[in-house]
């Protein structure tokens, strides 16, 4: 069996395009706080009385502030588990061409899914289609990892 | 002080079992969204507006869709820190059954959290129980390799 | 280019570095349940009506708990992905005063972030300090990261 000094160095290929595309959902994620931010500025929507004070108004909700937030609730309820899924999947030594692929269209698959969520609201099924896309490739790495390490 | 290419590879077999254990974790995660579909779908209970179209209802929330979003958001609270402290715990050779045993009480504590919480109610205090199960194995692990890298 | 076995090493006064602080983080994150706890009791504001049996009340939203629910929801959207990015960033080689100043800042960031939010509410921007001072350090090590692993 590969030892992990093989897989987790910097002069594996995978092992790069794993902490490349994680980067890139780690920007992905923070660029969400400043999306909500400015959602709550737009429609004076805060959620604590020490931020409305410039604005003389009371803390209220506000549906296009709650959908950024929702999206990024649905980040962190797929991000971090796929960045550790994923870690796993790729000490089971998968062909470094398929699991690039699924890097890809997990990231794509967050990425439109905040765009229709949050940004332009597209009908259904555009953001299940995201969310599904996302869940299929971290359950289809945990599933093969699992087999890999039982 | 051992090395880290003796730890984390997959030649270790406490290395396997993290990996192994994280698996059934993320995949306990994954569950999550889909369980709370069943629920929306079966109250027709949505947060969009373009989730309802074909159901003829306004978005409203529902106290069983709820108690599963908590479950989850409860599973994101506790879960990718565990999978964070108990690979910093593992680099400080701990004897393996007892990290071994760890993994599993964790593991098990989270899966019946779910289950008292989301799908069959019972009093309190199973989920207290379930909860600060899962906590003190994170709290312990936490505090253990804290020592050892300070 | 650097292997990882010299970097993610026990040895590496960084790698150890970073789990130091990964622990003080997982710490701080795990104190928040018990924190929400407190108040949920001296408030009798309970989530779920198998909580408030003992107590004779409904189930209730109360400001008190609320703030501590959105300090311990805004550590999950920036905690995690940290101790992502600040592995991947580590893996660049950095100087080690430097990644060790970053490790620091975000650190006392988060710390004071929830002190402000749900301890002593302090006027912004307060808050928005901290935040923002934790957002920029993670965003400045996922750049970063990012160039390097393209």
């Amino acid at each position: 069996m590969a030892k992990v000094e093989g897989i987790l160095s910097v002069d594996n290929e995978l092992f790069r395009t794993y902490l490349f595309y994680g980067c890139i959902l780690a920007l992905k994620v923070l660029v969400m706080a400043p999306l909500t931010a400015v959602q709550r500025f737009k429609h004076k929507a805060f959620a604590n009385p020490e931020d409305t004070v410039m604005h003389k108004v009371k803390p209220k909700t506000q549906d296009n502030v709650e959908r950024v937030r929702r999206a990024h609730l649905n980040d962190l309820e797929n991000i971090p588990i796929f960045l550790m899924v994923s870690l796993a999947y790729i000490l089971t030594n998968p062909a470094v061409w398929f699991a690039t692929m699924l890097f890809r269209v997990f990231t794509l698959c967050r990425i439109l899914h905040t765009v229709v969520y949050a940004i332009v609201v597209i009908p259904q099924p555009a953001r299940a289609l995201a969310f599904f896309g996302g869940l299929a490739v971290t359950a289809y790495m945990s599933v093969q990892a699992l087999i890999y390490f039982m």
